[in-house]
């Protein structure tokens, strides 16, 4: 009867770790798509919510992280649960930084409200976003079920992502080129598509946590690649 | 005798741990510094040697993470050989990162051979990797002594780095707008901008891990803000 009342509080924990995972990723989801319309619609207010929404994922990941600790000092797990825990504290922190992602193109809102965000690009960033999130959301579902196969079949999306990414920052070059009054509110657009990608980028870590919390292995196979308008200078020369 | 044994076995996997983490940071910051100097020589060979030392790098993660867990479940760690081991999974993540920012700025090596880096920027970015690398150094020497006091020291350090890349900042953008030919080249060395500031926030996340690992709290107090070229919009303008 102990025994049962142990490991029914031990559950009982590793449910508290999930589900809190799970609230950080529908805020940290809700934060990059405010960020956003922020953006496009030069929302101050909005954007000025969404600073204040990083510190409740800021304190979310430190209670998480504390949670976790207690959890393997008091229950001393090993396998699949040691790995369950361990790899909370790694989707919390990707979780976090997806925040901190949407926090930066927040705080980018007043630095373009002079000259608002020119139609065209507005779609394109809310295009890239759309994707990103859809990718972020589907991994957070992938989440609840730890399923290993859903997990490595997200992994391989990541590329899509990339080649929108790639399109925009031709765009916003193009943009800059002519006319300069652009090129201030450009750059700090460059910088949001770039936070926007790198959502995609942390959904494929989350991919490969859930991967690694079911099975104990990484996925095989490289990664799609993490950045491809790095060779963009040859093309837009 | 036997628990002697065992002890001492245990300990040796926590300098294991310890080991690891150094040679992954002085390869981080090797990367890092052959990142910028490959960028402003135009040295492809260099930028290339970069790239493929990243994989050492994730490799090193990797590795470091099951070591990890393999001493979690084994040893039943408390208190802090607990936090020492979590904390190493947390430096071991952000180093890796590092890795990957000198591995971005390597990549742009290409990009920007064509014109190459002018004289004035380059200088810019010599000086604000020289100051995020001093961070990340001393940082790693704070982590081999376990000092808390350091550590809080270190973290307040970040805001020279972020007042550099500001200026940084300011003088790209002056630089585009001068003349449209220089905006691709540009572009991608305001990345490069951004990825050795990151270095700094990189180095203090590590400062507030060994902080935590030595005292099982958190520092005190807000950290340095960590991006001040979000507001610039309105200077530049």
């Amino acid at each position: 009867m102990a025994s049962t009342h142990i490991l029914s509080a031990y559950d009982d924990e590793l449910k508290y770790l999930s589900r809190r995972i799970s609230e950080m990723g529908g805020l940290a989801e809700q934060m990059c798509s405010d960020a956003v319309r922020a953006l496009v619609n030069s929302d101050a207010a909005l954007a000025q919510k969404v600073i204040s929404d990083d510190v409740i994922l800021d304190h979310a990941e430190r209670e998480i992280g504390d949670k976790a600790i207690i959890t393997i000092a008091r229950r001393q797990p090993v396998a699949a649960d040691l790995r369950e825990i361990v790899g909370s504290l790694r989707i919390a922190s990707d979780l976090e930084r997806v925040g901190d992602l949407g926090k930066n193109t927040a705080k980018r809102v007043i630095a373009v409200q002079g000259t608002g965000v020119p139609r065209k690009l507005a779609r394109g960033l809310e295009h890239l976003s759309d994707l990103a999130l859809v990718q972020l959301k589907d991994v957070l579902d992938v989440y609840s079920t730890r399923s290993a196969e859903k997990a490595e079949a997200i992994r391989s999306r990541d590329e899509e992502i990339d080649a929108m990414y790639t399109s925009l920052f031709r765009e916003l070059l193009t943009y800059m080129m002519e006319d300069p009054r652009n090129i201030t509110t450009c750059t700090h657009l460059l910088f949001c598509a770039k936070n926007i990608e790198r959502i995609g980028d942390h959904a494929t870590n989350i991919a490969e946590t859930i991967y690694y919390m079911t099975t104990g292995a990484q996925p095989e196979g490289d990664r799609p690649k993490d950045d491809s308008s790095n060779t963009l200078g040859a093309i837009t020369e």
